[in-house]
């Protein structure tokens, strides 16, 4: 075989396996998450930080930078070369990090996993506090060792969202904040929408979440339903990605949201192009552009009127005593109300509640924030931006589970996906014109098919910002966004956009 | 560190490494029995197969036979000095099948896993036959691997029952052959019991088994009970040792004596002394004596009348439709019927199965009988040795998981332990004087406390027989076991022992 040929073949190879291990990974994080008995999980930490450094040590094998070596001086076709590029980063970033940080690492998510679980359901900040302390040390001694030269908060957006920087986000959230501002204004000066939450017995909930998700497109022969204390979605390898959900009984919306939200990971990676697994470009081109997919059908879809007009015809069949009249189900579904919650916020104060976490993780990270001042700089953020204050730790601090994983800098990816996903939602309206007609009569087929064509399939071969420009054109983001809203919660209030 | 303390704590650092390979790849197990979509088997496949490679690489490190050398020529109590031997064992074995054949193993199982669920959910034996003559020539060419010179069957049964070999499973199996037919034939002549299946909704009996399981002993902080095809019991690590069942609606005391069993194997791995990972001798002490556990419970104890005069009490209380006289609980659970599936078969006709089991798969790895013949042959043994013919494959060569999991040499397991349980219960009758009205109050602390101490705690550190008899001092299981099935099945027909 040929150098090229060979290096390609046995890098190929090589990264084949590592995923093996990833998938193994992912199988015993999963389970963490969903069946694990309390006993199990010191034990199971212990294993997720050993396969962990397998996977390390596989990574930072010197073999892989000469193939790689190989492979740059080499032309190669676009999928080819955005693999090497992709994984010539990975490997960069691994070798600078000590197998025994990464190991360390790893045991510290395990255990703050569960210090966490325990801290939100007891709602005692001091349960979690010191172990988040570690996870900051560890994550500011990780990040340094990637990058000891510039801004640490960098370093850790570079694993989610490549190209994305501190200084990048400082100028879209800042266009973004000024926008909504004036929205949630002008809706401040209209009547408020009065709350009908919705409940249905937990048995019902889940049967209609598992047909809604089916119906969306997410393939329950390669995938599955579980639940979680904080729902997500994991692929544990070809052909078996698993979505979760939390339940709640008197709030049937907020909780098929969140399948929605997740079913939308599910689709993404269930339409990622696993023919080609140890490419390096296989998988997801950004976070940002995960939670696009996974915040697109949530609210673009799902909180849409002819969606939530179908939904109601579903939901007249399963539970007949709601009455034959859901028209109101889009009033309850696009209520601004801000709150103190992250993910039960409608659409127009979600972008500030990822704006405070963005905030106070780049305090944390620049030291100008103790982690143990957090509790209170979380609520002086909060009265600020939402005008709310949480009175436990429970709906504060404790209210995410990123932290406890060490996923310090993943936050804004949220936005980034809301923002890539308004532009996604004009290409397609354009691209699919029954696009709307369709949904109303719950046929998602179209939506799936454009999602497949021009994102999911292509993997990682471009960065997220270029996959996206391809798929849409060169379009401004925040206009986007920001004309959504103002279309569909401006209207929803009558109020008028200022000129 | 000296010479001998520096290899002991090398080699325990090197298989508590492994250990947790080994757990990583049982959840991964586990999950494929219980959750994993369908899509998802054959990356299932892949993932298995690389764990047990890079398990199998871990053990036959050169490392590993220096740190043994050395340990071996140094004074070691009993408990490390068990540990040596058994590594010693293990690496011997391993060094002698190449990895290659460990991986494509390890494969063929994954495939042959997935064919047979198929073929049985089908009933078609042609959807097995062809992976499992593959499984045979692999088993084959594993088993020359291990040991070229002697009998192939030897080699596989070493690895779940060290010591024990045709010759010794021949004589042991005659015996108790002859002695069973002899009260099979009294039985016979005796008037039948009648059937009186007893139904209870799956919600019901899922909760009953969780009682029932947990009230034996059983820690479910430590565990969890879910639903398999075919139920079984697996340690996914320290405090984590899951147990499946399979319900039966229309059968309660079968499906509910199937969940007894897996919780006795579940006790077993719950009292290993876990503090001793990577110690060699922290496992079971072979599988045979595992099977004493799980038969134990679910027989000795399970099938007794004291305790069903409780469980009678229990399901009384929940299911209050099945009437308050449930003495006729005791002549159900125990009705000798000649019958098609090994796990439904009462206790006397149980070893039968096995002695056919044991038979057939012999049959095979002498060559005299090829995998094409089985189906026949299978029917040919069930009319020979129980006087009952399998209409479907499901019922005949279909119904057990092993053969697809290439566990040859595994089915004597059960019978040796029903042995080992039969010596054991007259230990323990003799060791805890209020056993049965313990029992019959529901209360089963002491004679778990007696195989914690007498069994569990140990380990490996003694092989099967020395560590029973230990326990039992010098006994003949064979007339142990006879002498129950009498004194239990032959005095509930009335039939009278010949002297």
């Amino acid at each position: 075989m040929g150098g090229a040929d060979g290096a390609w073949s046995e890098l190929t190879r090589h990264f084949g396996d590592i995923e093996l291990l990833e998938n193994a990974r992912a199988v015993l994080a999963w389970d963490q998450q969903t069946y694990l008995p309390a006993r199990g999980a010191e034990a199971r930490g212990a294993q997720l930080a050993h396969l962990t450094g397998l996977s390390h040590r596989a990574t930072i094998d010197p073999r892989v930078r000469t193939w790689l070596d190989t492979l740059e001086a080499t032309p190669l076709d676009p999928i080819r070369a955005g693999g090497v590029r992709n994984l010539r980063r990975t490997v960069d970033r691994a070798v600078r990090v000590p197998t025994e940080l990464v190991e360390r690492f790893a045991a510290l998510q395990s255990e703050a996993f569960g210090a966490w679980v325990q801290a939100k359901q007891a709602d005692r900040w001091d349960l979690f506090a010191p172990v988040l302390e570690r996870v900051v040390e560890v994550s500011l001694e990780r990040a340094a060792a990637i990058d000891s030269a510039g801004h640490p908060y960098d370093a850790v957006l570079q694993e989610f969202d490549p190209g994305t920087t501190v200084s990048s986000l400082r100028g879209v959230f800042g266009r973004l904040q000024q926008g909504l501002g004036g929205l949630l204004e002008a809706i401040a000066a209209r009547p408020p929408i009065r709350a009908r939450p919705l409940s249905l017995a937990e048995a019902h909930q889940v049967a209609l979440h598992r047909e809604v998700t089916a119906a969306l497109g997410y393939d329950y022969t390669a995938g599955r339903l579980d639940f979680a204390e904080h729902p997500f979605t994991v692929s544990l390898g070809t052909g078996d990605v698993r979505i979760t959900t939390h339940l709640h009984e008197g709030d049937l919306l907020g909780g098929l949201s969140g399948s929605i939200h997740e079913a939308g990971h599910g689709m993404y990676e269930q339409g990622l192009p696993r023919d080609k697994v140890g490419w390096g470009m296989e998988g997801a081109a950004s976070m940002g552009l995960h939670e696009s997919q996974s915040r697109f059908w949530e609210n673009w879809v799902g909180r849409s009127r002819p969606f939530l007009d179908w939904l109601g015809g579903r939901l007249a069949a399963v539970a007949p005593e709601l009455g034959a009249d859901t028209r109101w189900l889009y009033a309850e579904a696009n209520r601004v109300t801000p709150g103190l919650i992250r993910i039960h916020a409608d659409e127009v104060t979600y972008n500030l509640h990822i704006i405070i976490r963005f905030e106070l993780e780049l305090a944390l990270f620049e030291r100008q924030l103790r982690v143990a001042d957090l509790p209170e700089a979380w609520r002086e953020k909060y009265r600020e931006h939402l005008g709310v204050v949480p009175e436990t730790f429970r709906e504060g601090v404790l209210q995410d589970v990123h932290w406890s994983g060490g996923a310090f800098g993943y936050f804004p990816s949220y936005t980034l996906g809301n923002l890539y996903a308004a532009s996604l939602a004009r290409a397609l309206e354009g691209a699919v014109p029954d696009l709307w007609s369709e949904v109303a009569e719950g046929r998602f087929g179209g939506i799936l098919a454009w999602l497949r064509q021009n994102i999911h399939q292509h993997g990682h071969v471009w960065d997220a910002p270029e996959l996206v420009r391809r798929a849409v054109g060169e379009r401004d983001s925040v206009s986007d966004l920001l004309d959504h809203l103002w279309s569909r919660h401006g209207a929803l209030y009558g109020a008028v956009r200022p000129v």
